[in-house]
This record gives structure tokens, sequence and C-alpha cells, in this order.
């Protein structure tokens, strides 16, 4: 139980060190003189990328010039997985779902002989997923369906609080780009409003969004089972459903985004083709706008892959950047830090 | 196109003026000191109900208190029709899609001779609606699908800026209730995020609600339509087809408050039993909370009706608003004004 009650605390905890540890950008209302104003972004090196961020920032708020935008349009989306986390060696979710069915492997006995199920008891996943799309969506509603969303939110933080990457040993909530978090704030700080949009599990990313990025849970957008509102009990619950509801890839980042947001987007980032659909809606809307890739290229800091990645593509991205003045953040050169850094007593979620 | 044009100044002129008529709130940080602290609510009478709305916030923003609410969690919801403006003698959206059919005749021939489309060309509604639900929907798939979401929301734009109620002459957007704009102020200005949950159209509401209440796009929750993602022209756009996507109402409402803004709310307030889930959701969370609904007692000032009504039923709400602790507006005595006041120069949008 004291593990459980103190994963806000220390997710708390580590976005306060994270926000001190990064200067404040200036309010946008003030005209900062470019030698004594701290830099919104510290840990993105000087360079084009970061000078056309800041560009285009400046420009959005400065109400002469052609660039302006007026704070009601001020709408930024960021996919999350590799692109404010790390995706691999997949995407966190998927851990999740895999650790979710050990743990409840007792009250289904049958899992035992049954694919995928075991497959992922044995840790054998290539057995698990030599289903394909039909064994994978077998395990997401195992383990997203069949249980009040109060349960699920709790199951989740749970896992978070205790959960670590199988490579850095980190907390997942550790494993968030600083660079991004300082550009959330960044955006936040000069009238924008900050949305996830992500291929993701929207009630999966809602239980921690807040804490770790500050952003609220009607600010994520993402993949959903149905729900049912259940009055049989004493308390009014809703249900999930073993039912897709909507799936935010690919073309339905626009539909999503509409869905949600109800406006185009003026800034959006991503790191694969799943964002194309969503770059490409923002980067043809008829005001100025902003469109951001991230590129995976730094393979000693963290992963490196695009074109030829199987779980997150990125080539159609790379193609088009040009013809729709796309920024590509190059990870190994742009970034001068990819994790935050984290104090000593944060790895322990006991304190 | 003047007259397209101006509607948003017109707005914005209407909301200006509504938020100088009343008393700003204080700020939520400061002590006030019960003598010298404007009124936050001067539209609503002194009596039980206005200081049951006024004991909650203030104790929600009390953190030594057992009623506190944190920030994160202040979430109000209010139904749109019959609790924001006026609904009879039937709800706006209605007369939209009416004044809709007639303008796209030209393009139907075949209407002429068809029903429910026959009966709204010769203003003979009985028989366009003798179909009853079916023909109802035939009649908003027409109007409501088959467009880009810009051409939608530049056509209800329009059609509000023109648009007058056969009854009052307003126009629909001056016939929000000045006390609901006042109570969404005053949440607003203790930390309260408001949001529109209605069974309307989501697309709908969205074009005005920011200029009208104050709420953003990304805070309306609403019934729906598919979209689908278009590239087949210069500019990727949405296209509204044919097929709903969510009905919001009802039992619809906890479900459409999840996927959107994906928490329980504390806030809630309905006028119908179409109303009747969220309130109920919001009334059994296990934190501090509040119900409001709007019983429509005056025949004079707008319309009275409740158990008997077809269009808008009250009768499950007012039989459980005392297990529940539902504050019943009383809007003959508890509302000194129901519309808010116009200035002359307000009523044509040419200015």
């Amino acid at each position: 139980m004291k593990i459980k009650r103190s994963f806000p605390v220390v997710l708390l905890a580590v976005i306060t060190a994270l926000t001190f540890s990064c200067n404040q950008p200036p309010p946008a209302t003030e005209s900062p003189k470019a030698e004594t104003v701290a830099d919104p972004l510290p840990s993105w090196n000087e360079g084009a990328t970061k000078q056309a961020i800041i560009d285009f920032v400046k420009n959005s708020t400065d109400s002469t010039g052609k660039g302006f935008i007026p704070v009601a349009d001020r709408i930024a989306c960021f996919d999350n997985d590799g692109t404010l986390w790390t995706e691999m060696p997949m995407p966190f979710q998927l851990f999740f779902v895999f650790d979710q069915i050990k743990v409840l492997a007792p009250q289904h006995p049958e899992w035992k002989d049954q694919q995928p199920f075991k497959g992922v008891l044995e840790g054998d996943l290539k057995s698990a997923l030599s289903g394909g799309e039909k064994a994978l969506a077998e395990l997401l509603m195992a383990t997203h369906s069949g249980m009040t969303t109060d349960t699920f939110d709790k199951t989740v933080k749970d896992w978070m609080a205790t959960a670590t990457h199988p490579k850095t040993g980190k907390h997942y909530y550790e494993m968030v780009y600083q660079p991004m978090l300082e550009l959330l704030n960044y955006l936040r700080a000069n009238g924008y409003k900050t949305f996830i949009v992500s291929g993701g599990g929207i009630d999966f990313i809602r239980v921690w969004s807040e804490a770790v990025y500050d952003i609220p849970p009607y600010q994520v957008v993402g993949s959903s089972t149905r729900v049912k509102y259940d009055t049989s009990g004493i308390q009014p619950v809703l249900i999930k459903l073993p039912e897709l509801n909507f799936f935010d890839d690919k073309l339905g980042k626009p539909v999503g985004i509409h869905e949600h947001i109800g406006k185009r987007p003026v800034f959006t980032a991503g790191n694969s083709d799943g964002d194309y659909g969503m770059l490409q809606y923002t980067s043809t809307g008829s005001g100025p706008h902003f469109g951001l890739i991230i590129h995976h290229t730094d393979s000693l800091r963290e992963y490196a892959y695009d074109r030829e990645s199987r779980l997150a593509k990125l080539s159609k991205g790379l193609d088009d950047a040009a013809k729709y003045h796309w920024e590509v953040v190059d990870m190994q050169t742009d970034w001068n830090k990819v994790y935050p850094e984290v104090q000593p007593q944060k790895s322990s979620p006991k304190n």
C-alpha cells in the first residue's frame, strides 16, 4: 500500500526537479532582451532546429507580425511513443500488457495451454506474437477490459510506480525526453495548449500524463476500448468492454484530433509514419504552422532506427519533410541531454 | 460577406458586455471580506440555491477544510439545451436543420415529393416528423454530412449570425441564460474547468461555444457523426459522413465524459432526465460534489415544463433530487434575470 500511495508523490518530486532543472522561459507578454533572458530550451544544442522552434514561437506571439497566431488557435499536438518518451525495444504499454498477463494468469488456468497467453507466460514472445494483430488484440483486450475504469487506473498507476525498463533499469516515467519536456513548457509559457495524440491507449496514458508531462487527462487523445455506464452495483461505474472504440493512428490521428480538439493544430511533433497524417493535417492549415519530426539517430544514448524499423517506421515522413517544411530533429546532434537527471532518492518509490 | 465576417466581432461585443455587466468574482487566492466583495452571481436571487452554490465553491477552494477539491479535479459539466440556453419550442439546432433543408432544396429536386423533406419545405413539420426518429435522423444527416468540417463550421457560423427565434425575435446566441454565464465565470475564477456535455451536435456547438460561453472547442462533448480524413484534393480535409459516431445523451453522457474528459466531474448542471446519468455519475463520486437541476418554471419570462414535456422531460430528476442532494433551481424565483441585456447595436450583425 505504501508503494502505491507514494507514486504520485514521487512523480511530483521528479517533475519538480525537472521544472527547476531547466530554466523557465520568459512570460509571453514581456519583451525579452536576448542577452539577459534565460534559454527556454537548455537541452537543445544551438543550431537550425532549435532556432526554427524559437523563431516560430516568437513570431506566433508577436501580434504585429505575419506569423501571429491568436491564443485560441495555439493548439500543439504531440505523439507519445518515440516523441515524448522512448518506445524501444517496444512501446512501454506492451510491457504493461505482458506483466499483467502474468498477474492475471492464476484467474485463467486455461492460458497455460493457449496462445498467445502461453507464450507470454513462458517468456516466449515470438510464439506469443506469431498470431500477428489478432494475437496482440487478444492480449490487449485481456488486460484492458472487463474491469471498471477506476480499477484499470489503479492497476496502471501501481505498475508505473514499480516497473522498470529492461535495458536502462530506469522507471518508464524517467525515460521521457528532457528536451521535449522543455519544449512542452516553452509552448505553454507562450499560450499554447499542449495535447498528446497517441496510437497508445488513452486510458493508459491519462493516468500519469498530468504528473509526467503536465498534460491533464482531457488533453490526451488516444486509442480506446468502448466503455459502458453500469448502475447495477452500489456505486455507478464505467466498465471497459472488450471492443475497440477508436484506433488513433495513421489516418485516424487527424480524426481523433477533430473529435477531441475540434481545431486544426498549428504545431505537431511526431517520430514515425504513424504521425504522417497529423503532421500533414497541421502543415496544410491556412495559417502559420510548424511540424517537428524526432529522428532517432542516437544508438549510444537511446536507440537508432528509421526506414527499416518494423515497430516505428519513419520513411514517408523523411521523404516529405522538405516538401512540408518539417524540422527533423537529429537526436544525436540536436540534443545535449536525452533523459532528465534523476536524483538517487527518486529511484525508490518508497520514499 | 460582411455579415459573415462580423459575426465573431458581434459575439465578442456581446460577451464583453456580459462580462462587464456582471461583477467579477474575487480571485480564488484572496481571503474575501464579505461586506466588500462584489456578488459573483448578481442575477441569482438570495436564497437556498444561490447559497448552496457559493458554499460549495468556497469549501472546494479552502485547502484546510473537508470540502476541498484539488484544482486538477475541479471538473464542471453543463448540459447545453435548457441548461445554458433556451430549448423551446424545440432545440435550436433543429431550427438550423429546417433552415438548411430549405437552403439545400434546389440541389435536391426529389425532396419536393419525399418525406420528411417535403413536410419541412411546405412548413408542415407535423408531417415531416411523423416518421419519428428515422425521419429526424434523415434530416440530420442531410444537413450534417457530405461536406468538409470547415464548410459545416462556416454554415453554422453564418446561420447563427442571422437566424432569430420565432417567439422572442432574439438571435439564438442572445438566448443564453445570464445567471448561468455568471455561474460559468464564477467556477472558472475558482479554478474549475468548464465543459459542455450536450446531446446536441458537438460540431454545431463548437463553432460558437468559445464566443458565447468562453468554452473552447476541446471542452465540448456532444453527439457526433463520423468523419474521414480525405487527401484527394489539394488541401487534406475532414469529411463529415452520414453515420452516427456517438449519441451523447442519457446513459451516453457518463460515457462521453469518460472519453473526452477522463475524470468523474465534481460539478454538473442539467435540466432534463437526459442529464440524469451524468448527474448521478457526478453525485456518486467519492469526494465532494454538486448537482444542479434547472427547473423551467417561468412561463412568462421563458417556458414552463417538466414531467409532461415530450421534448425535455424532467421527472426522474425531480424524484431523486433529494436522494442525491441535487439543488433544484426554480427559474421563476431563483433568477432575477433570464437573458443578458443586449444593447441596440448588438442586434445588428452588420456593425
